[in-house]
């Protein structure tokens, strides 16, 4: 099969087409004709050689997540998958006509998503859920503040946080960013540098009881000060830094929480239960239209530098996809 | 009725013994003859101008924790509760003859434990329940570190966690409180200064699954590498100051979480909840021993300066009583 190889760690110069074996399925996998794919931030790192594949992920195929057609099922596997069209996260190798996963990671299409463009949903939809319901606990009228609202995970957030009837606010760092982002229903997005006066005009002292954060140590004293009493800043991403000074005495006069949460290393069966718990969630709001796949734009295979080098720019407003097919 | 009323804020010379009105238990408050209180920390941050008594709380009386008998109710409260011997806690006023709390705090005395000694159980085995099972989530099997395992909270902790089945840790600075802290049925008590590499041998790559830590900034970075995946880090006191340097990276990494708790700043009905969810946990643990109130020395109400100079030099194991009665 053609596959995208990472020969070597470095720039986009590793990225290579290379003619690869096809992947046979293990016991309770089934293998994947690979539709479409979608760029990540961690494909860029891995590349970088500074986030090497887990523990059994292919090694030197990137790539994520995928949507496509179930083309074969490994021992154990349940054969009613075969012939459906799916999506799903993958520790690596999404990046290729055929990927093997464990079948418990398996999302069916919703009617409604073209097959292609669900290659979109599944690792921002799965963390953004992951990360504001099941770590975040975000309830109906909460406030939330999602950063980097612009991004994959970013646009995923806001869709979701807007459609459990949260208060949404955002920030992003172009304009055009931060209006495209208001038109997904948010309350206001701030710029990405200057968003803590805004967060305290709009809220006061309430502050917000969810953030979901993909800047990290740029961001995190800011944040812990903008959280509400029983506060959680979900942190997903480390883009601005991994050290950051945390004010310990804020943290307990509010009785606020910082976490931190990946879903790559997770194991199979974590990757299954907040794959399921996304699909629960998702299923009459995919139907309703709240939630929906935002694209930036999409490439073939062959362009994955090209993919990698636009996500890279932070140009992209919503996800970068590949299709395969 | 005699009280303990702090005269400004400053050392043990604006502690004074006066006579004060009686309270009047107002709309769903009870009226308790208190039998005996017992020295908290925040007592004497409160008393250094540090710690202000939270809104509706009695300002000028210090006391977070009483035992006596209910002696009357206000408008709305079970008069069922008139003669019942109770403890619980209050956010401020127990270093007096009476005090008045809201009715849902009370917790009743178990069967085996003496009246008096039965004040030194509400602030710390309520906060230590609080924040190992229902903040840290702490499971049989777990692996638990207590930080200062000498002080109210921490014995608490310890007995609370070994009667949870849990793999218990510790650390104090003094090798009569670590030998102690031993005596309470945990795996190993570290020194308060070099305890990482204790905790490595002994757990390696596994780590801790629960951190119960009343040091902050000074442990913070430890405390974060000491972690399990998935770990907790629950914050109850900042003894060891409030801001230090967190990586972010290792708790994503980890998937893990610092959380920061306190008891006094809470509303009735979290005291009340919190209150109820460790009686219903201790009622069986009583009985069968596992959870004892363990008491360094008593005073009387007239030595409140003398007891809380014995906390300040932290020659304590366990709680510093003041008996009233």
């Amino acid at each position: 099969m053609r596959a995208i190889v990472y020969e070597g760690a470095g720039g986009l110069e590793v990225i290579a087409l290379r003619e690869v074996a096809t992947p046979e399925p293990g016991p309770a996998q089934v293998r994947v004709k690979v539709c479409a794919t979608a760029v990540n931030r961690a494909d860029l790192l891995q590349r970088m050689g500074a986030y090497p594949a887990p523990p059994g992920a292919v090694k030197d195929v990137p790539g994520l997540e995928f949507s496509g057609v179930v083309d074969a099922v490994g021992p154990g596997a349940d054969p009613q998958w075969l012939g459906r069209e799916v999506c799903g996260i993958s520790g690596g190798g999404a990046y290729a006509e055929y990927v093997c996963v464990h079948q418990g990671v398996l999302m069916a299409r919703p009617s409604g998503i073209a097959l292609d463009e669900l290659a979109a949903v599944p690792e921002a939809f799965i963390t953004a859920h992951d990360a504001l319901v099941t770590i975040g606990a975000m309830v109906e009228g909460a406030t939330v503040l999602v950063h980097a609202v612009g991004s994959g995970v970013g646009v995923a957030a806001a869709q979701i946080a807007v459609a459990a009837g949260a208060r949404v606010f955002g920030t992003a760092r172009s304009a055009d960013k931060r209006a495209r982002a208001k038109e997904l229903g948010l309350e206001a997005v701030f710029d990405g540098e200057a968003w803590s006066e805004g967060v305290r005009d709009a809220l006061g002292a309430r502050g917000v009881d969810v953030i979901v954060d993909f800047v990290g140590a740029h961001y995190l004293a800011r944040n812990v000060a903008a959280l509400a009493p029983r506060g959680r800043l979900v942190v997903v991403g480390l883009l601005g830094g991994t050290h950051g000074e945390l004010d310990l005495g804020l943290l307990l006069r509010k009785r606020a929480r910082v976490e931190g949460t990946v879903l790559r290393s997770r194991s199979d069966d974590e990757k299954a239960e907040a794959t399921a718990a996304f699909a629960r969630w998702a299923e009459p709001r995919w139907a309703s239209g709240a939630l929906r796949p935002v694209i930036d734009r999409g490439f073939s295979l062959e362009q994955a530098a090209e993919a990698q080098a636009v996500m890279a720019s932070n140009e992209n407003f919503g996800k970068i996809l590949l299709r395969v097919q």
